[in-house]
């Protein structure tokens, strides 16, 4: 099955935002093994709309449109796509009266201009709109299917998923296979080494679509079943996943939509541990991941971001003949200021980060790059080297990554010997 | 004018990444005056490459093209384009010289294969690469322009603003204005505002094209004069600037490629001024900002991320009566925050902010949302109350927005009234 994609707006043509809900769209066609012709863009304009529907539509079986589906004089696309095919407009009763509940439940004052959202092309076939005020709808044209929904994301993405997917699986029911997909997320390791780790496995001659994703510094492999049987799907899948946790386990920090500070958050609120930090060349990063998610606090006690000596001195009990003897950036430092830290606030864990981000400061023994994590636990305090490679705002990424990825390391390390 | 974008790669058609080069490209056009009609994405594939080709060149003046010039086999992007213009293709010796060269000075093993990226179809104009290996081409066909050019985004980029535009301005001599653009930064002001503020000053009328591109928390605005003499077009420019500083001044933080961040750095390293920072329901994310510039050590000594209300005690002196009088978010804390890290870390300045970023914690009294902000200078404590209305990421980002904020204030008043 080929599927298009039409997106319409003048913010596309001029330039103001970027198409993100393409790249949306055809990572989910990948997951489904739809085979995505043609991606195109046209603003607001009737002609432009007239003109690339007609072309795409004798490229494609299943068009999917998104934009212009707003209540102001530019939303345009209802109207064009109706011209377009000759068709008369008209006013689904139940989704105006959805649409005036929304804005009576909001407090919101009514204008006339909104009814326009619930105008459709006769024969249109309603896709409802969970979390906004714009309606979608279907038009079917000699054998081939237009599913039109709204450009904001969050609302596109939840209608692809809930209305436009199931409606072209039901109507081209030949290559509606159930699909079963599973999403790892890794860090440390790079696409070329996780081809390598799982090369010998043969998972597309098993039928697993295998695709890689990287995020710096994540990298997301999902794995996706095809079957005509749901059961089939499942159990290939579920085989697949085992050969990749075997193969990758330790490269895992998240699966689906899990994220590593979450992950560690999740761990350490169950467990009732808590944490401080002290950091250097991250300034704040690792502190700032971690309160980022809702009720950190019942495990985030504080942050000292040490970014002068006298800082790590005064703040983190780091003696100061230490930093003259093997200089703020050392093994000796970073072990310092993790035990520092988790003396001074009290925490079960200390985490520290010492490091030279660049551009400037490195030296022949101590290039830029160079840093230094240590995790205080308590009783062994664990502390590890690293030679980043990257640009400044890279090497203090990866740095914070590392930093999380230890303590991660070490809590399911000792969930796991706890039993 | 009109102008056509087609970007060619699988990893546009599989949703492995999102087409950023397209929105880039588009910006540009605008800048120039010139129509963008069509964007399109295709795979790595002869025929569509071909098709959409046809396509777009029958509706447009010039097209610009990015991507699969790469080494590798799946690059086809030159041999495609040549087939369809039914060109033969041959190697650009200086070409060639200098892929070799960049390899010798990389210390990099050369494979043939790379001999790839000398090679273009017959006729072609070789658009420079300064940051790649990858050489553009452009070829003319029947009146119209083709221009080719790397998909890699900050090579495109390069080329396309040294190469691209350059050549369809020679092309097209008579849509050739001369372009002069000025971009403010603004913060704290919302479209709609901006729009009111300068209604009045006719800009459109005078000639000047005014671009308005939101990207929380903070906004730009584009003035752009297009004359056929550089003079008045710079003049005309000059003019507009003026009234925007008069009108919207005290939002503008930043012009051109300036950063608030940046220009707060600047300014106290300039002045020689030392800061530090205590932060509450921003975790960490101000320190974070300030410390991402090089040479932020000149400035930034520490930061506390006093989460804990025993931190606000240990870390800033804060006294445990006052947060059980008035609470960890209050004006009197926030006052306290700022002049206790001022005080022990011996600095110029001490910023702090503590708020309710949600989406738990609030009460009537102090919904979430409510944060304070204070900034210590050894004279006054200055202090200021917002009532933020966001989520809590956003409410975290425009938290430490508005802490910047206060500061470069604060910084370029002292600035000015010294003289």
């Amino acid at each position: 099955m080929k599927v298009g994609i039409l997106t319409i707006g003048n913010e596309l043509t001029s330039g103001k935002i970027a198409d993100t809900n393409s790249a949306m769209i055809a990572r989910a066609m990948q997951l489904q093994g739809w085979t995505l012709a043609r991606i195109m863009s046209v603003g607001d304009d009737n002609d432009a709309i007239h003109d690339a529907l007609a072309y795409l539509l004798s490229r494609v079986d299943g068009l999917i449109v998104t934009g212009g589906l707003g209540p102001t004089a530019d939303d345009i696309t209802t109207a064009a796509i109706a011209r377009s095919f000759g068709l008369e407009l008209y006013t689904d009763k139940t989704v105006l009266t959805h649409v005036r509940d929304i804005f009576e439940n909001r407090g919101l004052h009514w204008t006339q201009n909104n009814a326009k959202q619930a105008v459709f092309p006769a024969g249109s076939r309603i896709i409802a709109n969970p979390s906004g005020t714009a309606a979608g709808f279907a038009l079917y044209r000699a054998g081939k299917i237009v599913a039109v929904i709204p450009g904001v994301p969050h609302e596109a993405r939840k209608m692809l998923f809930e209305g436009v997917i199931p409606l072209f699986r039901e109507e081209f029911p030949a290559s509606a296979l159930h699909v079963r997909t599973s999403i790892f997320r890794l860090t440390g390791i790079a696409e070329s080494a996780v081809d390598e780790a799982i090369a010998g496995d043969r998972l597309a001659e098993a039928g697993i679509a295998v695709g890689f994703y990287p995020n710096f510094p994540e990298n997301q492999l999902v794995l996706t079943a095809r079957e005509s049987a749901a059961e089939a799907a499942e159990e290939k899948l579920a085989a697949a996943c085992k050969t990749i946790e075997t193969r990758l386990g330790k490269y895992i920090f998240a699966r689906g939509e899990e994220s590593l500070p979450g992950n560690i958050a999740k761990i350490m609120t169950e467990r009732k541990l808590t944490l401080s930090t002290a950091e250097s060349c991250t300034g704040g990063m690792i502190a700032n991941r971690l309160t980022d998610l809702p009720g950190s606090s019942a495990f985030f006690e504080r942050g000292a971001v040490s970014y002068s000596n006298e800082s790590k001195v005064a703040l983190l009990g780091v003696p100061a003949a230490v930093l003259a003897a093997h200089g703020a950036v050392s093994e000796e430092t970073a072990r310092l200021m993790a035990e520092g830290i988790r003396r001074s606030a009290g925490t079960d864990l200390g985490l520290a980060v010492t490091g030279i981000a660049g551009p400037d400061g490195g030296t022949a023994e101590k290039p830029v790059g160079t840093t230094f994590i240590a995790l205080a636990t308590g009783g062994k305090t664990l502390c590890r080297h690293y030679a980043f490679r990257w640009d400044r705002r890279r090497n203090r990424t990866i740095a914070s990554e590392s930093a999380l990825l230890m303590l991660w390391r070490y809590l399911t390390e000792e969930l796991r010997n706890a039993g």
